[in-house]
């Protein structure tokens, strides 16, 4: 969001500074919100096949004007900024060049359903249009490094479960346990515990009475992590909060204190002032002795 | 809760002041609280057939005793305002003369079965005029606008995944995503996870075998900004006790600490004034030598 | 957990004192603690039939021995206690003195099936014999009236709802909105997420396809006040270990600080004693002078 | 992960230090790390029957390597600490020598399908052997002590609720409350809150209509404690978090503080000596006087 142009004008090719002029205006971006939040219900109204079908032309035309705008729209950002290649160090411009490169690609061939998927990403744009969405979900993403650990420890417990279930209940219960795939799948469904006794563990318990031993196992362990996991979203979170309004709060405490020891400071600088010039006097008065 | 008349008394009309005597009385929301109570058990006993149609009449009778009661105090506490604009000014008034209002205006009509509902609402009058669950329930709204970026990238996103489920499982699965709006109410479901496997992934399933990436991308990123929705409240109730019961603690020390700096200055003080002294004597004694 | 008989022994009757010296061994719990944990698996063996029915005799006999050790230990309790009625000053002595007492009013009766009832609850004074569980518990049911307010509206939401469900779905679903019971039944389900789409509210919205905004809205309104209970619990919990640590943390720090100021205040004390005496030596050579 | 060995170093016999070289070489935990890896993967294309009985022979060789090259590692592992004996110290290398020592003891026998399982749990050897993994879940196993207390209490209550449950229900509901065991599931299937109530709950509903009590009673104490596991898990991260965070913090703002005092106690004590100096210039010249 910070003007990356500022110095580099000067040495700029005239389009470059004419696209830049035109970017960095204020209703650049608000036209480009508008756009995007209309070309949003456009996408909406195209997935009634009544309302479709009734205004298929309209649609046509209206979707390759959102189109060419938004890919006018990326090469005035691409021109403005003063090396092409540090456009695409922003990983929201990449997402942005992606999203309305692809349709131009795929419009020609015959990928109408993958088309019309990637139409719909689109509407994603406004993450990385609106400031305040960009900023949200790019602190987001930054919360999940710090959980690599625990993402990792958990891959691990599910893929050791997922191999064990699949030895285990691949015949009894091919629909959840039939191959590794299958597996992880149902390990995620137990994990977030919908129907994990009525509609997995129970038909298999009818067949291997012990069978619940790997499911409440699972569950246990698998909560336990997960918890650890919003856990350490809480306290990545939080730990930035609390540090921010900690220094906020200490440093007008540390100032009041501060400013106290200062004064005190500078009595006793007064009081030395005073007694050295008491010496000399007294100097002064010892030598006229 | 704080006295709005202290001050406008004087130049008030006298049934505003008679009005406001009597809206200021403890006994008066006491009576008011006891007559909601008494409404809601009286509402509830109405919804049992048996006991309705046996005492339909008396039923009746309390209705519009109910009702102009609260009439009249919305009146008298309208009266008590010192401009009735101000009275409007608070939401929970406005609240509070909506529901009463609303059952004058269609109590004339064939609105019968809307009436039953509104009447239902003013239970609900009890937050309002019992002090501690107005300030709980204020409390409660004013963490939601915090929440505000959080609320939009979830709209977002049930938006987008709505579109792209309509596209890709209306004719699969027409009663979950057959138009927008079931979508988003079937995505509903899924991100509070109720069934979303059993009833709502799995039949899908078995015609397009792929379907699990939509579903599996769905609850980890609905369930992610759930996450931190959650944190958000938990961040915005905590900043504020956290910052409260620091500013508590600290003031505390803070004085222990600034005594101890106060006395020290004090101490300062006074050996500086000794020191003036002895100089002053000094000077005297000097010229006198 | 603290000794309450110390300066009462003097003027206790000697069966007082008698029993308030076995009460007090450290044997004594530990010898009811053990009977306890045995009768726990004697109470889960009689659920099993066979067993039961094999060895009825051996069963009755424990029952009998099991509850006359506790109604002496209860005895003995009393007894020891100073004035009988401070004994049930203490809410945990009411709970043992009930559970064994009922045993002995609802023996000579037709109450079997409640008496087996009544049994089991005799495990769950593991919580008040054991020191560290009985802590827990009590620490556990303290945070409760901190979340007054916010149950009282929970109960308010939920009988609000119950009587709009009675009267909207009374007809549709009786199952689940038949009567203001069995609403408030089928909201407690909908607020712990069970079923609430596949089972509750789908068969509802092919007749009533509004009915969602009824769900939808009790569940955003119920969750949303479900996890600020849960907020409230654990800022209560919280807020005593956040300020139990920083007490202690800041205590130390404290001190550091203090000692630091106390020992630059010392020295000013002797700075001032050394320029007063200072002065006092120049009054002296002044006069001598 | 501290250096064991480096003290004892010139003691060792000499294979014993040849051992250490070799296993405090960094290549050589990460050619565990990738071989364990390896085996994963080797592992989860075994459970694809067609894969399997068409490369049967390769997969076999491939176990025998691996069991021995990881047999050769513990060996080594085992040689390079000073006493063998204090490699059992480390619960890890009891976890790692189990892991490997098991299929050799099982493989002469006829536990093929256990010994499968076992095979599995090799890849948790991953956990042991990448030092990050280590630490993360020898941290989730220290939060465990700390919630001994509520375990118990959870253990207490799920004890009591499965008696009364199979006292009271066994007949009506033997698939979920026929003996001790199966309640017990029962009741980690309803506080998971896994169709507690369409399931469970609802056909018990038709014969005993006061069966709701058992159960919304259970989910009410089940989840509060349920969350306070939670918390409890919560508090033990971040008290840790908190307190780390302060101490680093607050050594800083010490350290200003401090060195601002240090500072002011110079100064005086300069004053100090000024102010002898003084005195003593005085004594001099009132000697000399």
């Amino acid at each position: 969001m910070q003007p990356v142009f500022n110095n580099a004008n000067v040495e700029k090719k005239p389009y470059s500074a004419w696209s830049a002029r035109i970017v960095q205006h204020p209703l650049f971006t608000k036209f480009i919100i508008t756009l995007i939040l209309i070309n949003a219900v456009v996408i909406g109204l195209e997935t009634y096949p009544d309302i479709f079908t009734a205004y298929k032309g309209y649609f046509i035309i209206a979707e390759s004007i959102f189109l060419w705008v938004f890919t006018i729209e990326i090469i005035l950002r691409l021109l403005a900024t003063d090396k092409w290649y540090n456009f695409f160090k922003d990983g929201w411009n990449v997402f942005d060049f992606i999203i309305v490169a692809s349709a131009h690609i795929l419009v020609s061939g015959h990928f109408v359903s993958i088309l019309r998927i990637i139409r719909v990403f689109r509407i994603l744009r406004a993450i990385s249009v609106i400031p305040s969405l960009q900023r949200l979900v790019t602190a987001l993403i930054k919360t999940i490094p710090a959980l690599g650990n625990i993402l990792l420890l958990m891959g691990l417990i599910f893929y050791v479960f997922a191999v064990m279930g699949t030895i285990l209940f691949a015949e009894v219960a091919p629909e959840y346990f039939g191959t590794l795939g299958t597996s992880l799948l149902a390990l995620f469904q137990v994990v977030t515990l919908e129907s994990w006794a009525s509609a997995v563990m129970r038909p298999i318990l009818v067949e291997l009475p012990w069978a619940w031993i790997y499911f409440v196992a699972f569950i246990l362990i698998g909560t336990f992590i997960v918890i650890n996991l919003f856990i350490g979203v809480i306290v990545t979170n939080f730990q930035e909060i609390v540090v921010e309004t900690k220094v906020n709060k200490e440093e007008d405490e540390e100032e009041d204190a501060q400013t106290e020891l200062e004064r005190l400071s500078n009595e006793i600088a007064e009081l030395k002032a005073v007694i050295i010039s008491l010496q000399e006097e007294k100097g002064v008065s010892q030598k006229n002795n």
